[in-house]
C-alpha cells in the first residue's frame, strides 16, 4: 500500500481464521476428557486432482494441529459410486468419526448427490447434505457450509450487529451463494442474490453496506461500484497471468480500486480463504460434542 | 371500478386456478387406468380450530371433484405426539395415499417440526419436509410449498419468461417468502427478500419488476411504492373493520392505489388464494405418479 491513502480497513483474515482454530484447539482437552477420545474428522479422496490432493492435505494438518484425530481415505479414481457409499456406510457407523467430508468434485461415474446424502447428517461437517441445507433454508439449527459461514463470522466480527442492514451476494452456488444469502436473512439482512442474469450490477452493488462477491470472475466488481464505507467479503479465488510468464491471484473484486471506498475488505489471498479450514475444525469439535450429548462450548 | 381508469390488469386466480384443476381432473382417469387405483390424498386434522376445519372440508371437496381419493383422519385435540406420528407412519406404509398434508396449526403439545420430518418426503405435497426444503435450497427437483409454487404460476401466466427480472418478496416465512424467493431465485430473477427489519421498503418495492407481499400487513404496499408497470403478487389475507359492524378481506397490497400502476395484479380475493388448493391436487397427482413409477402429464 506504499504512498497510498487506504480508505478501507483490511479484514485479515488469516488471524481471524488462526484465532478460530486457537479457541477450538483449547476445547479439545475438554472434550477428550468428557468422552474419553478426540474429535475425529475422516476425509475421504477419491483419484489423484492435485489440487484436490493439496485440499486434502491441509485439512488434515490442521485437524491434528487442534488435537483431533484425523482419519484419511484415498481411493482409486475408478472407485465406484457403492463402494464409496460403502465407505461413507463404515464412517457414519465408526463411532470415532465425528465429521465426514467427501472431497469435491467426484469423478464422473459418481452421482456427488447421492454420496453426500448417504452422509449421516449429524456428521456433515461440510453442510452439503440435504438436510442440513433444508434446516439454513427453514431457519432450523444443522450444519452450514464452512466458506459462507466464514465469511458471516468475518462479517460479525467486523460489523456485530447486522440487523437491517443491505447485502447483496453476488453468485448463486449451493456452496457459497444460496448459504450465504440464508445466514443473512437470518441475520436479518435485507438480502439481494445476484448472478450472471442479473440486469445492472452496478447499481445494485452501490446500494448494498455488505457486498459477498462469490461469481468465480476475476476482479469484476469495481471501487466505483461500492457504496463508500460497505464491507466487500471476496471469496473469489481466480489464477490470472501477471505477465512475464507469471501468474497471480486476485479475488471477485478489483481490490486496488475497492480498497479506496470500502470500510473494509477481504485480501486475496488471505481474506475468505483460511476460515474455510478453521470453520470445518469448528464444525467437527461441535459435532463430536452434539454426538457425546455434551453442550458445545460457547463463542465458536 | 366504476368510472375509474385501470391501468392495472388484473391476474385471475380464481379463473387460472380453475384451469389448472381441470387439467388435473382430465389426467386422473389416465392414471386410475395405468395404475389400477385413484390418486389419493390424506388430510390429518387434529383438534376443532374452525378455519382449519373450513380448510380440510375445502381440500376434501376439491380433491374428490377432481377424481381422486380423500382419506380425512380428524383426531381429538388431546391427541400425543406419538399419537399422530403414529398416524403419519401407517399412512407413510398405506399404499392407497400418495399425498399426506398435517393441517396447522398443531395444538401446543405436538412439535409440528418432528411431524412433518415424519412424512415421507415422496409423500410431502405441502412440501414443508426438510428433505424438499433442501431440495428446493439446492435447486434439486422435489415438492414445493403450494402457495409460492402457486404465485409462481400466475407469474409465468403473465410474464411468461421471468429470467433477469428484478423480484422483491416481502416476508420471509418458511411457508411463503423463502420458498417463494428461492423459485424466483431458480427462475433467475434477480431477488430481493425484504421483511420487518429492512429499512426503506418503499425504495425497495419502487425498484422492482416483480412484487410478491406476503408480509401479513393489511393494505401495507401503496400505489406510490410500485414501479409502474409492476407485476404484483398480493398473498395476504387479512380481515379488517370496514366500518358499521362488518368486516372485510383485503391483502398486504392497498389494491385501490396499486391497480393504477401495477402492469397486473392479484385481487383478493380471487387471486392467490384460489391457487394453494389447485396446486396441491397438482402436487398430489405427480406424487401419485411418481410412486407408481409413472411420467407425470406435461403442462402442470
Amino acid at each position: 500500500m506504499e504512498g497510498r491513502t487506504v480508505s478501507g480497513a483490511i479484514i485479515d483474515g488469516k488471524a481471524f481464521a488462526a484465532g478460530l482454530r486457537e479457541r477450538v484447539a483449547a476445547a479439545v482437552p475438554t472434550f477428550v476428557e468428557a468422552a474419553g477420545r478426540p474429535p475425529g474428522l475422516a476425509v475421504v479422496l477419491v483419484g489423484e486432482d492435485p489440487a484436490s490432493q493439496v485440499y486434502v492435505r491441509s485439512k488434515g494438518k490442521a485437524t491434528i494441529a487442534a488435537g483431533m484425530a484425523s482419519f484419511e481415505h484415498r481411493l482409486p479414481v475408478e472407485t465406484s459410486q457403492a463402494e464409496l457409499i460403502d465407505l461413507v456406510a463404515r464412517l457414519n457407523a465408526d463411532d470415532a468419526v465425528d465429521g465426514i467430508l467427501v472431497q469435491l468434485p467426484l469423478p464422473p461415474q459418481i452421482d456427488e448427490g447421492a454420496v453426500i446424502d448417504a452422509i449421516d447428517p449429524a456428521k456433515d461437517v461440510d453442510g452439503f447434505h440435504i438436510a442440513n441445507a433444508g434446516r439454513l433454508a427453514t431457519g432450523l439449527p444443522g450444519f452450514v457450509p464452512c466458506t459462507p459461514l466464514g465469511c458471516l463470522m468475518l462479517l460479525k466480527g467486523r460489523l456485530g450487529e447486522l440487523a437491517g442492514l443491505d447485502a447483496v451476494v453476488i453468485g448463486r452456488s449451493n456452496i457459497v451463494g444460496k448459504p450465504m444469502a440464508r445466514l443473512l436473512l437470518n441475520e436479518s439482512c435485507t438480502v439481494t442474490v445476484a448472478h450472471s442474469r442479473t440486469r445492472d450490477l452496478p447499481s445494485l452493488v452501490r446500494r448494498a453496506d455488505i457486498v459477498v462477491a462469490a461469481a468465480g470472475r476475476p476482479e469484476m466488481v469495481k471501487g466505483d461500484w461500492l457504496k463508500p464505507g460497505a464491507t466487500v467479503i471476496d471469496v473469489g479465488i481466480n489464477r490470472i497471468d501477471a505477465g512475464e510468464g507469471k501468474t497471480r491471484l486476485v479475488g471477485d473484486v478489483d481490490f486496488a480500486s475497492a480498497v479506496e471506498v470500502a470500510g473494509a475488505i477481504t485480501p486475496v489471498p488471505g481474506g475468505v480463504g483460511p476460515m474455510t479450514i478453521a470453520v470445518l475444525l469448528r464444525n467437527t469439535l461441535v459435532a463430536a460434542h452434539i454426538r457425546a450429548g455434551l453442550v458445545p462450548p460457547a463463542g465458536l
